[in-house]
């Protein structure tokens, strides 16, 4: 089920236009993110058509994200090394107008985190991505923020655009069940924003692609070992017969 | 199988009782842990109902751990980053009291890794798990630290605590074929003595359901890719009947 | 399919005896890797038969390595600390004559790896392994390395040894769907270089047995999750009659 209260509706049809635009253009998403999340990060991109490159080293992440179509920052075990990489991440995106998601990973628990997320933000058109604890974190700073995309996800995911409002209540409970899938849905967020300049339509495509794996990867599989599994191959062969079956 | 000569009996009633706690209480681990077996650490400790955080940051890694119910320090591939963060993780399991698993990993093979144990062993009450090799490198040292609980995990999983000795006979040699699993257990340990102040006990339980989930996986699968698929799923939907059976 | 200039016939017989020699001597392949794909590198290490190290802290790496039968360099997600320990792996080769496998990772996007794949290619006797914009990227640098192996991967694999020409034509489309199995393919061309001192025999018999087991696993598979699943169970159970059906 997706509601909007924006010009676009967010159908099967529309979803499916910035997944095929994905699958054309295999947008390359930079991604500076957590050591835990960042080989399910990476094998989701590629099973939703997308590259993923995640250099780190200050001396080089310029250069690599250069040719990236949009970046992603995650600040889960956030290193001095990724601290100093978040600057030059920040100039790439702003010299050549390139899409940014901020991904907050438990900003709640950590003043250096919050102190980052602060710097991140003042960045124009930002997209951010966190569950309800990490955007209540951030409510204020986010409403000092305009021209933000905020997508707080949970059982049904909130994305708040310039565009508009979209709701989307795909999903199973089981995908909190595996590590660095929140993380994952974060990369697919910037990978739709490297090929549809509305925000708020790109992550709530991406958002429905990926509840919708969810959902079927949760009904062929017995635990969390075989959802992960499921879940990327299901990814990986959605077409928009099924999109259409899903959404309604 | 499992024996024990202390005062508590270690079977499925009393395993299923601390397991059940886990899950009831959620408690959260911090792991400072090498960056090959964290997504699995992570994973497993999912599945077993406890919760992860990882970061390193020596500017964050205090307030992060500092609401965890326990910690693990594993030293493979420690970085220059998380030799810095180790005092700051001992400082917050000195004066706060908490649960700190050491898992020395080729502890054998590198001087700086002895050197990071001998700082760590300091602190009282401290629970350490390795494999023979590991832990016969770290004997004259333990035999200097009163308190601690040593396990010595293989074929036999051997547990050396204050109040009392036990050893397990579970688990497949499928487990050795997958990275990550040693280290892996080492986290389920430091989540069972975040809920259970007998550390041995709680050891014995960890181990009880992990070699236990190995052995359902093992008649599961036909390698160790499937192998650690079925680990995570016979993990996560482990009850009090299964340990019954398994348990004798 | 394989065919050779050299004066070496690769056929399931060779290949047979340089993975036996594998899985009889059970080498340890020190990794320098990027952190995206240690995980999958470690394990399929282990299906081979052999033994993964992944320390990168300069103050270890050394006397880590200096036990193992080969070494890896991966230039993915470089730090600054693994710039550091690049030029402590290259002492140890060369004191010990030990073989090292560069895999020169998106070299092509970043002049830091450049310049490090330039220290690394003065070793004497290097191996090196990429896709085909890397080994062009490298390819200036490569005509004057005397003594190199030189492997391109891609549909058809293509190896160039003091000893001869190689072309391995195994493999499958979904081993690019999968983060980090061309870096896992490297660490198997280490693994074998560790045991065979016929380098280019070394890698070929490492990339048939990784492309069978890529065909293999296809043929199973729903998808890039099973697949890399099935990829691992694959590797694991190669056989010579197996490799007598595929090789023809």
């Amino acid at each position: 089920m997706s509601l909007t209260v924006g010009s676009v509706r967010l159908d099967a049809k529309t979803v499916t236009r910035v997944l095929s635009r994905v699958t054309e253009l295999r947008p390359r998403v930079h991604c500076l993110t957590n050591t835990v999340a960042q080989n399910v990060t990476a094998n989701m991109l590629l099973a939703f058509g997308a590259i993923p490159s995640m250099a780190v080293h200050p001396d080089e992440v310029a250069a690599v994200a250069a040719g990236a179509g949009a970046i992603l920052i995650n600040l889960g075990t956030i290193s001095s090394e990724g601290e100093r990489a978040i600057p030059k991440l920040l100039e790439v995106a702003r010299a050549q107008g390139k899409p940014l998601v901020l991904d907050p990973v438990f900003v709640e628990l950590s003043p250096l985190r919050m102190r980052l997320a602060e710097d991140i933000l003042r960045l124009p058109g930002i997209v951010v991505r966190g569950n309800a604890s990490e955007m209540q974190a951030l409510a204020s700073l986010l409403a000092a923020t305009p021209g933000a995309t905020r997508i707080t996800t949970g059982v049904i995911d909130r994305i708040e655009a310039p565009s508009g409002m979209f709701e989307i209540a795909h999903g199973h409970p089981w995908m909190t069940k595996v590590t660095g899938l929140g993380c994952a849905s974060s990369a697919l967020v910037a990978a739709c924003c490297a090929v549809e300049p509305d925000f708020g339509l790109a992550a709530g495509a991406a958002l429905s692609a990926f509840g919708i794996a969810g959902e079927i990867a949760a009904e062929r599989c017995h635990g969390p070992g075989s959802f992960a599994m499921h879940l990327l191959d299901a990814l990986a062969s959605l077409d928009e017969a099924t999109l259409l079956t899903r959404m309604g």
